[in-house]
Formats: C-alpha cells, structure tokens, sequence
C-alpha cells in the first residue's frame, strides 16, 4: 500500500536549486515504482529569500514548512554577506530560524563510507575502512541561538553559549536510542574543562548513560575528538555533541566520506522532519554543472528511512548510489587520477544516471 | 658572548614532570655548550598545586612566573576532575589565569614535519608532503574568559563568547607580521555567518590586513578551515583564528605531524615567554616511561628562538631531533609498522639519545 505525503522543497541559494532538482527527481520515481502518492510545493530561504521579500525566511514558507511532511533543503548563503560582516538581515538566519521554529533538536548525519570512495579520501584507507560513524550534532540551543551583543561604540561584541538541561537530555536520549541499535557505544564531546554549558552537558549526559546500563559511554574534550577522528575513526560509534562542536566534526568528518558532497543530514524534533546535504551554497561553482547531486540524494534516502519509515525505498537509492560508484562513476569532487576520465560526471548527467 | 636568562621550570601534572625533565636537560646542555648562564627555579601548577596548596595557581607560581625570562611549561590535568563536572576548583584554571596574567595573548603553533614522520600521519603522505603552517591562537579572550553562569536549580549554565577589538587587532598585526616573513599568505578562520563575535573578528582582520598588502588575506568558516586542514594542508601559510577555534584546529593539525607528541607551543605577549608542548597530561600512560619528550624539547627550541633570540641554538636542537629520526629511533607514539623494535624508546631513551 502507497502512502500519501506532502513534501517540501526548499532550493536555497548557490548550488541548492542544482541539487535539490535531482533529490526530487529520485523522489517522483520512487513515488511512481512503489505506489506513494508525494505531492510537492517549494519556497523560498536565504539570499533567494532576501532578493525577492527581504526576509531570509518569509512568513509563507514558514507556514508552509510547518504544514508539510517533510522537508527536502539544499544550502544557504552568498559570498556578499561573507565578505561584508556589518550586513544585518544573512541568508544563514533563515537555516537557524526554521529550525528553531520547527524544533528541530536532533540533527543526525550518519558517515556512509562507499568502499569505491575509500580512495578519494586525504585519509589512508587502511585507517577509513570500517568506519561507520553516526553523529548527533544539537541544532537548536548553543552559541548559534544565545543572545548576541555589539557594543554601542562597535569595539565589543559577544554571543551566549548557553544550554538548558532538558535540551541536552531529549537529544542525549535520541542518541543513546540509536547507539542500542548500532554498535553500543557512545562518545559525548565537550569542553567540560573550560565550559560551564559543557559541565552541565558532561553532568546530563553521565546522568542518561545510567538508564543504558548497555551502552558504552565515553567522554571526550572537542580538541581530542578532533584529533581522533582522524587518526583512528573507526573507534567512533554514535557521536553526541552540541550545536558548535558538532558543526565542526562532521565537516572534519566528511572528508572520512571522501567529500562533503557525499553526506546527508536528517534534522528532526517535535514535528516536520529537515533533510539536507551537509554541504554549503558553494559559490564557486554554482550554475557550473559541478556540484556534486549524491548528498541531495542521500538526503532523500534519510528522508523515506526517517522520516516516513520507508526502509525499502531508501535501500534502493543507497543500492543506486554504490552502483554508479561502482561503474566507476564519478563527479569532479569525488574523481582521483584513477578515475576514467569519461566517468567524470555533471550533475546533471550523475542525475540522470542515479534516475536509471 | 653568552647570555644569562632565567628560567622557570612548571612540571605540571601527568606526563609533564617526565617530558620537562628532557626539556630542561637540554636547556643545561646548550648552555653548556654555548656558554649561556641558565639558571633554574621550579613551581607547581595544576593539580599537583591543588593537592600542595588548594589552589591550581600558587601566588608563588605567579610571582616567580612574573620574575622569571621564560616560563617551560608541561601539562596540567588529572581524570578525576573530568568524571566529576561538579568539582569547582580545577587543574585547568592554573593554566587559563597564567595566560591571562601574564598578558600572552598569542599562541603560536607551528606545524613542523619531519620527513621521517610522514607516514605515522594517518593522512596520506602525498597531501602532507610540503605542509608548512603556523597557527595564530588567540589566548587571553573567547568564550574561556567570557562570564560563566550556573543557574541556581543547576538546570542552566552558560559562557559568554566575547572578543573586544583590540584583543583582535594585537594578536592579527603578529600573525600579519609573521606571514610576512614567510609565504605572504594568511587564512583568518571564524563563524562570521552566525557569531557576532565572529563579525567584529573577521572586520578587525579586513581592515587590518590593508596595512599588509603584500599578503594575500582569506577568510574561512572554521567547519569549513576543520575539513580544508586535512583535505589539503598545504594551501594554508599563517592561520589566524580564537582561541576555542585555535584550540580544536591545532589538536587537529597535530595529525599532520604524525603525533601530538611533536608539537610545541610558544605562548606570547606583554612580557615573560610561555613554552609548552601542545599535548595534554596524559593520565592513561603516565610513569610508564611511555611519553614522548620531543614536544617538549621542541619547546625549548622555541624559546630560545622566539624568546631569547637565539636561532643557531635552536637550529641545534631541531637538527638533533631530525638526526635521531632519521636513525629510525622513534617512541611508541610515532611508530609504525615499519619501524625497527629495538630503535622504539621510552621517554628516557629518546631523552638521553637527545642530550649527545
Ligand atoms: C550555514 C550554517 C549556518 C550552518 C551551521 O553552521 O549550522 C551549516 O554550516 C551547517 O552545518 O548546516
Ligand atoms: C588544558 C586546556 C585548558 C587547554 C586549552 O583548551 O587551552 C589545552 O587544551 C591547550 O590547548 O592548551
């Protein structure tokens, strides 16, 4: 039996519209091939936003957001606001507000190694292989949503690190949850030894672990885990940190994944779930054909497993994804001197491949 | 002509006692050597000061400190204060309230690769191979300095990330000053698309870096800078950055060196030098004769280059610890398949091969 849902696509800027058009695309077809009914509508966020209303996230988008069953991102942001700090209305603000607004607590990005991709890395393959890393970055507390102050005079400025217990214990329960599924073993990443947020973390979080008696629980200072996660990644199960800490790692982490143009995210809390790559806006080659569509892609795979339960259907994109890689198929981000030379893709043409 | 400095030995806590001692014997033998009047005192710090005195920083420490041409410096930390968040007193605080009073607002991290190393780095050697950084930390502001709350029912806790401008600007006209010297290059990494403090940082550095127009200035989202450092090392000269972001980055960057074990550290600023290696105290191998001392011996090479102006001496002692490399002597840390059994030594060992 098909299942009916209603799905929202919100482009963004930069190379977002490029890739969220093959997300979609593998949506329709899955649709088609297993009976769903997915209904589409798309808005505007970010500069995209900005141009046409004035507002990184207009009202109707917000409205339109909150009514959907899920929602497919791309990727905020322009080099105009990057290089001009004073600028007061940023794409970015619309990212952080809508995931406030739809409680998105739980940002999940699980580290998918495609063996075909073990040399892409800048890391040896012997230290990748094996790894599979499932992180729980916090997305709606921190540094990104404390209160933020520019003296009169413009000499001071300063931003809250803040975190209330129940923040850190819905997430830490969510991660706990998903380590008994996976491999049993947990790793928080904190600064508890210079942070007061982090103390509280440190406290909440040894406070959960009691209630899985069965998990592993260790502790970890950011600069460390930094450190480990690339000299010994396959020592990471299930990853738990905050909102700044875990925008950090998994950026680090993509690079485990071969390239960031290869990760998806799934953020998820009270209602609506938000799927989208881990990569950015990526200026540089927006409107280029580079981009690279698999994160986009993968997005939609998390969004049929998590977000719908579509366990099937997700397997069948993940199926597709590690058979183009090894046809030896390849966009320009994730090529290698041995890369046939006639199997560097556009992102169109990777489209169009994964569609088959 | 020989020179008289006056120095002070802070052991510290864990491994630091056992890797100063190497320090300290080649300070000795240098002056032997080059006829310079070294003189010694010793202070406690940490948690060895917490357990002589209650408190992580001695007045006597500071005084002393205050007094002395060049602090050498070994670790602080102990696990028992990491399982208890709720301990108020802390090894850490001893080596945040020395840098803040004696004014050492720069930490430099220079990134040095020996040839030899190039394959204990779980990065491939092909993308180290030329990597040459010197990391710029911010050390006297950030979110460790910013006011920490706790609420009273203990549910709420808080930092204040805050930057003024002139603690920007002192420590970007260094780091300027120091790409001069080398590639013309700096990379300034902040948040600046979701921190205030980020944007008063990185339009601090735009204006700033108009008085250096020889050097090609970039700016970069430090979850972007954690992913770059691995994917592509040499494509950064000087980095810039805070002293959160400057923390996790040079943790990260120590991969590069193969081991944490051969990074050091020179903290400067107002007055009196701070040399230290970057790793921590290291409880889990501590006494076991395990520890690598060539962090802190590459601490002394810093300052008597950075500090006391003397470059044959340091030359010396870098040259001495390439020669041991290349004689395959190695501890366990740096090790690797390929590396004979018997050239593998304890921290004794590696100490005394150093001394001649
Ligand atoms: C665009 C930016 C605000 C965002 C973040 O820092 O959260 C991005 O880097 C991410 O990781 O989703
Ligand atoms: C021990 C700790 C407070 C310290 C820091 O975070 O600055 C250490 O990690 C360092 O990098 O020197």
């Amino acid at each position: 039996m098909g299942i009916k849902k209603n799905i929202l696509v919100i482009p963004g800027d930069g190379i977002g519209p490029e890739v969220t058009t093959w997300g979609k695309a593998i949506l329709e077809q899955i649709a088609a091939d297993f009976g769903h009914d997915f209904t589409f509508d798309e808005a505007l966020m970010g500069h995209a936003a900005i141009e046409a209303t004035g507002n990184p996230l207009p009202d109707e988008t917000l409205e339109k957001a909150k009514k959907s069953d899920a929602i497919l991102f791309g990727a905020v942001g322009h080099a105009m606001y990057d290089n001009d700090p004073s600028l007061k209305i940023r794409p970015e603000q619309g990212l952080l507000k809508i995931r406030k607004e739809l409680g998105l607590y739980a940002n999940l990005r699980p580290i998918l190694l495609f063996d075909e991709l073990l040399n892409a890395s800048s890391i040896k393959p012997s230290i990748l292989k094996g790894t599979d890393i499932l992180f729980f970055r916090e997305l709606t507390g921190d540094v990104y949503f404390g209160e933020k102050v520019r003296s009169e005079d413009r000499n001071t400025a300063s931003d809250l690190m803040i975190y209330h217990r129940y923040e850190v214990e819905r997430i830490a329960h969510k991660a706990f949850e998903a380590a008994m599924q996976r491999g049993k073993k947990l790793c928080s990443v904190d600064k508890a030894n210079v942070l007061e947020s982090s103390r509280l973390w440190r406290e909440t979080v040894q406070a959960i672990a009691k209630e899985y008696p069965e998990v592993t629980t260790e502790h970890m200072f950011i600069d460390n885990a930094a450190m480990q996660l690339i000299k010994d990644p396959k020592r990471f199960d299930v990853v738990l940190t905050a909102n700044l800490f875990g925008d950090i790692l998994t950026d680090e982490a993509s690079q485990i994944a071969g390239s960031m143009g290869m990760l998806a995210s799934a953020s998820i809390g009270d209602g609506t779930g938000f799927f989208e790559p881990i990569h950015g806006s990526a200026h540089d080659i927006t409107g280029k054909d580079l981009a690279n569509p698999l994160a986009s892609i993968l997005s939609v795979a998390l969004m049929l497993e998590i977000g719908f339960g579509l366990k099937e259907e997700a397997k069948v994109i993940i199926t597709a994804v590690d058979k183009a890689l090894k046809e030896g198929f390849r966009t320009n981000d994730i090529a290698d001197e041995t890369t046939n030379p006639y199997k560097v893709l556009g992102t169109k043409e990777m489209g169009k491949l994964l569609l088959k």
